[in-house]
Formats: C-alpha cells, structure tokens, sequence
C-alpha cells in the first residue's frame, strides 16, 4: 500500500469497518416473520400496501399526489423530479455489518487458494480464521488491505461477475437467507411509486458503485447508470485489441456525508426534490434537497424494530443516527418509524 | 496556482488550449447555406431527411433495424442499448477554437471589471486585448490561469446561470451566429432516431460537464444526467442553511482519450453500443464500443466542408483526426464524409 493514500483512506473508510465486531457481538440477530417471494406492484387504490396508514403513509402520498397533479401550485416538471435513496440501511439492512464487508472476507477466502501465504500472514489470516477481534486488532490499514485487495486487481467485466456469484449464492450470518431476500418491501414500493409518478429515482449511496451495479438494478428496477457510489480508481487498457477498464488498488471518491451533494451534482446535476436516507451519513443530502426550490421531501428510516429486523440509532457504530435524528425532529423531515409504519419488512 | 496541479492539468489541457493561434489563423471561416431554424423530427418514412442517401446512412438504418427487431439474431435488449456522443467537431462545431474556450475569455473581461489590474497583468491583459499571441506567449501555466479563473469561485448554481447567459447572447468570432446556431441538425436527427428506438443516449465530451448541462439538455433533448465531461473538483458547503456546491480551481477529471471509457464505465456502467466521434480523443471511446459483445456501430464525423463548415483532420490542432482515422478504415467503421453525407449541415 501506498503510504500516502492510507490518510485519506482510512478517514473515508473508518465508518465502514471500525468496530464491526463490536456491532457484530452487540445486535440482536432477528427473525422476519413476513419474508416471502411476492413481487411488488403499484395499485391505483393503495400505491404503498406494505405501509400501514398513519401521517407517514399519508405524507408520502399527499406529497406525491401535490407535486405531480397538472395546475398545483406545487407541481414539479418531470425534468425536475429527482429522488436519491441511500441504499445500506435504506433499502436493505446493513446489520451486523455492511453486507459489501462479507463480500469482502468471502473473496479473500476465495482468492486465499492462490495465497497460501496468507494462512500465517495478517491482516489475512484474521480473516480466513473468522476471528473478528484479531482483524480489528490489524487497525485501519490492516482493514484496507483487505478491502481493496478484495476490490481491486480485476476488471470492471470481472469483478461484476464476482459480485453476482456472490450474491446468488452468499448468506447473511445470521438471518441465513439470501443478501438480496433483505430488500425492503415498502421502500421498494415507495421507489416504483414514485417512478409511476415520472419521478428519476437514483441511489447514492456510500457502497461501492461496482458491487451495487452488479445486482442491484435487477432487485430494485432502478438503471445501472442511476446507481451512484463509492469508486476505486480506475485506468483503461486497450489489451491487444480487447479493451477492459481495471479496477487499481486506489480509492478515488467515498459518497458519504457531504461527498454525497457533491456526487448529485456531478452525477446526477439536479437538485433532488425527493431524498430517503438512515443514518448521519445522509444528513448532507437531505439538506441539499431541503434547499430545493420545488416543495421537496426529506424521509429518514429509523430503526426501531429488533424483532423483525435491527433497532438502532444514536449509538451504533454502523448505521449511526443521532446528528440526523435531531435535525429531522427539529425540521419536521419524515422519520419512518420501521415497527410501526412497516406493515411487512422484507421483499 | 498550485505547483502540484500544473503538470497533470496541463498535459490534460493541452490539447485543449494550445496553438489556438495558428488554429484560429489559418482555419478559412465558411457560411452555411442551409442553416434554419426548423426542428428536428423523426419520420416513419425517413428517420435521417437531412442525410443524403448512401452507404453511410444505410449502414445507419440498417443497423438500428437489425438490434432493435424482435427475433433478430442480433437483437439487443432495451437496457443495453447504450449511445455515446462527443460534443465538439460531433455535435456542434469547433472552430476556429473550442467554444467553451471563447466563453472562458468572455468570462476573464465580464470579471475585468472587479480586476483593475488585470489590464497590466498577464495573462489576463492578453485576453483583454483580444491579443492571441501575447497570450500564447504566456505558456501553459497562462492558459490554465484564464481557464480556472474563469470557470470556479462560484458555485454550481451561478456557474449554470453565468453559462445560460453567455450562451443565450454570445455570438461566433466569424459565423456571427449563436453557439447553438452551429448544431449539427443531422446528428440531432441521429440522436431523436436513436432515441425513439429506445436506445439511451448519452454525451461524452472533453468539454466541461457544468458548462454543457447548463444548456445542451434543452438543445440535444438529452437530460442533464446523461451528459459526462470533464470537471473541476467541487464541495459542499452548508452554508448557513442554504446549502451550495462550490466549484475549486482544481481540475478532477478530464473526460478525453483514455478517460472517455473510464468515465463511460463510471457512469454509465454498461459498455455502448453506438458510438459517435470526430477526433483521436474519441478513439478508446470507439475501441471500447467495438468491443461490446452485441452487435455494435462506431461512427466518425470527417470536417469535409471547407463552404458549409470547415476542413480538416490529420494536421489540425483542434479535433486531430489521424490515428483515429487510420483505425477507421483499417476496421471498416463509419466515417461520414460532411461534404457529401449531410444535405444540411446546421440545425
């Protein structure tokens, strides 16, 4: 590793791996008691059926139905109807620890066959021996390694299938299903609603844009190029004729906390009118939004449920919600109180 | 200016702001003949009126038939149909000098009035003057000074309104047209025709991205988000409540040559199928299109008229088209040949 890069690195990453085995030993696994395989569809009676009516559900569609009726005095332009969703915690979990880490020690597992080395070597060995304390003990830069050795050294086409593999395949350590069977179901509905009402709906999230690119256009309808994360650096190289994109070693942009408006006007280049987030990580581009001159609306997912998923929030080193419970409280934003407004939790 | 910044900005500038002089001297301006004010539109009969019947507007045709018909061996599913544009020398002209570039200078002289000294002091005397050479003399380190100042210091949402503004009154050094004037309407027929088959058609240009949204969006009919160049590094700012992005005088990105696929592959996320150029700055943007595993199109504009628009290729210094060119017909893409190929050259 390049000893320059490790400051700004670690910086960005500290949020993501720090104390996952604090997070992983504290929370609650917990059982969903509504999963199943129904495919989400917008009806005309109820556009948000895994909602149970109350002032969120309400909000939601009064907002909706205001923005887009033809001669409100709060109609939006199609052009201008942009919503950001953030997407671990938002529109799938992120307990005991962001699902793209697992996919991080899975693949050091799997590229360990070429490494033999690596069984007596940290930060590796950690990781291939599952022991989650000796991994924190190898501090940020021992994590980094892991993350960008398990990211990078591939093409842009390769690594793609190595997340689809993946994901077809890995379980969640404790709910044991499928990564993608913990899709929100009334956030999936809330994304196809406002679709249904020409809204362009794009996810900003601090994940990696690669790892989310690879499944998460299928699941959750939304277009590989409205998908916007986190990115490695990479270089093109024209290979003799068959031209690839290689995914270095580099961190080239991490899209949490305010590198979240900044990745919106470079992505996306509009002002969302419409933005969901979970956590302070979020708070920037709700504020962003907050400042749009269209009526706009801000939704925060709380999580307040340990029976059927997590309940967490101020103090959680993953997920932290505590700056942005407070603004939200204080400007009036939507806060979806998960126990209580979700009438079913997964897809 | 920082030091650290000159080498990397100007090797990425260069191409952009060098010689400009000897371009702006010996291109010979030319008068349109056709140029109109009417619209653009796709008919059943002929999806392409403003290009004369031939092989090139055959292969055009007959290639969009081919991927987009049901049951065709070379069919190509919605989401994959991805289109990439260059801007300048394809979309619009680019002579006697990037346009972006005379709306830098433009820029220099409506802050002059703010900078009493720059009437004394390098660069910003030079372009005061209008006195070219004097600011050719002024080296690269001159060039990026009038083409940072010019396009940083405000935030995203002065810089759209500065840009709409210019764009709305300034006038071509020779053509004495607007900039908007000098569209190709047979590349916007191209690019509706591309659209109305559900291909997604986005802009991938070495121009600036802020400088292209503020106005391409309204004359390409392609939204603001499908628009990539290059960029300036930027950052939020809370700003007491009223959040903005600041655009930095530091060059993050610059979309040309091998960036073109880099940043293709960031945000877009899917290889093209069709794509458009007229420079070697396009050419990996072409290697990476002919190498998508669906039936693909790579398209090359060649400057044929000297009368209609302006002749050159090989030798020129804004839009060189040589290995471009000799790659071209090695592998047998299409090269339109303005001269013949266009029956009207302006929108």
């Amino acid at each position: 590793m390049n000893n320059k890069l490790i400051s700004p690195i670690t910086k960005a990453f500290a949020f993501m791996v720090l104390f996952i085995s604090l997070s992983a030993c504290k929370q609650e696994p917990a059982k969903d008691t509504e999963s199943g395989t129904e495919t989400v569809e917008v009806s005309n009676s109820d556009p948000l059926p895994s909602w149970n009516e109350g002032a969120n559900k309400e909000a939601i569609i009064n907002y909706v139905k205001d923005v887009t009726t033809d001669g409100s005095a709060d109609f939006i332009p199609v052009a201008d109807r942009i919503a950001t969703f953030d997407n671990d915690g938002t529109l799938w979990s992120e307990q005991p620890a962001y699902f793209q880490l697992f996919f991080a020690m899975d693949r050091i597992k799997a590229l360990s066959a070429d490494h033999p080395d690596w069984k007596n070597k940290q930060p590796y060995k950690a990781v291939l021996e599952n022991d989650m304390n000796a991994l924190m003990q190898q501090g940020e830069k021992g994590l980094m390694e892991i993350v960008m050795v398990s990211h990078s050294g591939v093409t842009t086409d390769e690594f793609d299938t190595i997340v689809k593999d993946w994901i077809a395949t890995a379980k969640h350590p404790t709910k044991n299903v499928p990564y993608t069977d913990m899709v929100f179901k009334p956030m999936l509905e809330l994304v196809k609603y406002l679709q249904a009402n020409d809204f362009k709906v794009f996810i900003v999230s601090g994940g990696g844009i690669g790892f989310m690119r690879a499944w998460a256009e299928g699941v959750y309808g939304i277009p590989k190029d409205q998908i916007v994360g986190s990115s490695n650096k990479t270089e093109f190289d024209y290979n003799n004729g068959n031209p690839v994109i290689r995914i270095l070693p580099q961190l080239e942009f991490m899209d949490d906390k305010q590198g979240k408006p900044v990745a919106i006007n470079k992505f996306i280049g509009r002002k969302p009118v419409f933005a969901a987030g979970n956590s302070d990580g979020d708070l920037q581009m709700l504020q962003y939004t907050a400042s749009n001159k269209y009526k706009n609306f801000e939704l925060y997912v709380h999580h307040t449920d340990s029976i059927r998923e997590w309940s967490y929030d101020r103090k959680s080193h993953i997920g932290t919600f505590d700056k942005g419970l407070d603004e939200a409280n204080q400007k009036g934003w939507t806060v979806v109180n998960m126990k209580d407004d979700w009438k079913t939790v997964y897809k």
